[in-house]
């Protein structure tokens, strides 16, 4: 859907105080439904920090052994981590400890309902989707850690994988970091019951554009890309009016989705604009209006809408790569056509952190299952390692 | 996984009566699950064949209009109607009726339980499955019909889909009619009570093998290509050994996939042999063994397995096409490299009729979320057709 990556917005948030805390209460209760004795070392680790130290050095030390190592927690290294175990291959899969601001399961731990997941008819809430995943692959016998990766080394082969408190070596490596949507940060933004996040406030049209809440209302999009004019004319189909709140007086879009936008009677763009604060209540405590502020005039005045959505790019979780692998100039892998094939021989790429255009759960997860399937390939190919090692 | 398409082979199973009853049964009772108009439509028209007559010239006489018309009711096709009817496209899907010898629902409407679709860590029926998704797609408005598409026109927009009785106009196509695996037919091939498939004869390896039933057992594959050599390596994980039987003195496979799997001390290749029948019972009837006889000396022979694994190609349900959009040298259609662009602008293609690689459910499903956001990317690009019709 969404064809172009945008630059890091001025006011872009950078965890604030009040979300990390949201997060890691999030995370806390859903470490806790899992349960395995990774999740359970990563909680005694900062319990007591000195045996914790002593620990991290021993496991630096002796690094782990595998076939397979995932980095990610999402549907891809979840998906990934299903196919690997079911085909003996004893993955080890790293999930994060916060990883980008974001608890384990990745970035569908920060939705509520899931509707188009296929095989959930009445829909399924994010977490619980995620904690279904995560038993699954545990189930096949998935070795989970509860770590932050931070450092690769993929200059050899087995390669290298660091977290703070230990190392990996791996015959084969699959990325499945994600991608994080941008979001701003004013009053009103955050989760509630200070904010409005998810009760009206959301970062993907696609996923949630369709929900009641949003039907027949005024609608506020903010961003000024491709993506920006392309989901304000998808939520057209359900909103009554969708307003572009832009901060400039001119679009980076594309001539041709700046013409198509502005074409269509149910938008309007608001020029040189940015949203100070974001309001609402009522039974359901949603979103109710927006307060925004022309940056030319300093003009404040209000803006009564049920929805407001974040199209202003993402960020794919690449950084601790470090530049071990090739990466487009929006800084998500490159991989190979219709493959995960990543520019290092027996690296793969799977879900968001590859993917800057459909960016689906489903189709993360079908990305994570072919990485796993050309990880066997080429472990097939590099004849059996186990072997070797044995 | 695989990556080779092989030729028929001479005993390929063409609807054998008994497995179309089996299947007819089960579409019966799969249909039945459901509640659709459409479902009763199929069913009346053939209770009441002059009513239904007339009902099919009434139909074809004015077809019906949609933006998006979805062949295929497998994972790849009901995942494009469940993002299709949540984007308000108000998509038509033809379920098929017995479409290529299989109920609505696909592949997965032959396998028993699934235990690599991410979200069911206890694993689910494959029909169990596909009824989940198929009510999925209702939710958001999906019109099912229960009917075979056998002709299309895609020589100018919109485009014509016909079945028997109906004809419909479509500004977009989704193509997801899917692949069937290969099988040959001998005694014992088929269906439980007579025979033993899925009681030990599959035809997925990467489905299977890790199942209980095949721990440290020898096993047998028949094939001789790419998919034979990389299947049977493939189950030396879970196998006591494997036996690759093959009805010519050479394989069809590339050198090095040869050399990989001769080099295996648990593979064992019986030449110029081919299977006469396959026995078992037991408690929970399954297979025990097969009697093979080689085509050279006519001597019959007892081997001990107990699984079978047919990897003798796949043929993709694409001959309804009749060359209307292209297909690669197996059959497949051809897709524009990381996206579901068919050699049509406006036709779509996912699942296992594009991909002759993964050929998973999951894949299949991300797949058909990529067709259903290429269709509403590409209306968009056309302009609202709705608008311009009404």
């Amino acid at each position: 859907m969404r064809t172009e990556m945008s630059s890091a917005p001025r006011q872009m948030a950078k965890n604030p105080c009040s979300r990390f805390k949201d997060l890691l209460v999030k995370a806390g209760s859903f470490v806790g439904l899992a349960s395995t004795a990774a999740a359970a070392v990563s909680f005694s680790t900062s319990a007591a920090p000195s045996a914790a130290a002593a620990a991290a050095a021993a496991s630096m030390d002796s690094p782990l052994r595998t076939k397979v190592c995932i980095i990610g927690s999402g549907p891809a290294g979840h998906t990934a981590a299903i196919y690997a175990a079911r085909a003996e291959l004893k993955p080890i899969l790293f999930e994060g400890w916060m990883a980008n601001g974001i608890a384990p399961g990745g970035q569908l731990t920060t939705t509520t309902e899931v509707e188009n997941f296929p095989g959930f008819p009445e829909g399924i809430h994010g977490i619980e989707l995620m904690d279904k995943c995560r038993k699954q692959s545990l189930r096949f016998g998935t070795q989970i850690f509860t770590e932050t990766v931070n450092k690769v080394d993929f200059s050899s082969s087995p390669f290298k994988v660091f977290t703070d408190s230990r190392s990996v070596l791996a015959d084969s490596v699959i990325v499945a970091t994600g991608a994080i949507a941008k979001r701003l940060n004013f009053p009103g933004s955050g989760s509630p019951p200070e904010g409005f996040w998810n009760k009206g406030i959301s970062a993907c049209a696609v996923c949630d554009g369709a929900a009641p809440l949003f039907r027949n209302k005024p609608l506020a999009v903010i961003g000024g890309g491709d993506s920006a004019m392309e989901e304000s004319t998808f939520l057209t189909k359900f909103a009554s009016k969708v307003y572009i709140i832009h901060r400039r007086d001119a679009f980076r879009a594309s001539k041709i989705m700046q013409a198509r936008a502005l074409a269509n009677p149910k938008i309007e763009v608001i020029w040189n604009t940015v949203v100070e604060e974001a309001y609402g209540g009522g039974d359901r405590g949603t979103l109710e209006g927006l307060k925004i502020k022309n940056v030319v005039t300093n003009e404040v005045s209000d803006l009564k809408v049920s929805g407001l959505f974040f199209a202003i790019g993402h960020e794919p979780a690449t950084k601790f790569l470090d530049g071990k692998l090739q990466l487009d100039s929006g800084g998500y892998i490159v991989t190979k056509p219709d493959s995960t094939h990543t520019s290092v021989r027996g690296v793969f790429a799977a879900g968001d952190v590859q993917d800057k255009k459909y960016r689906q759960a489903i189709t993360a997860a079908g990305a994570g299952c072919k990485a796993a399937l050309d990880a066997e390939h080429y472990l097939q190919e590099i004849g059996d390692q186990q072997d070797k090692r044995d």
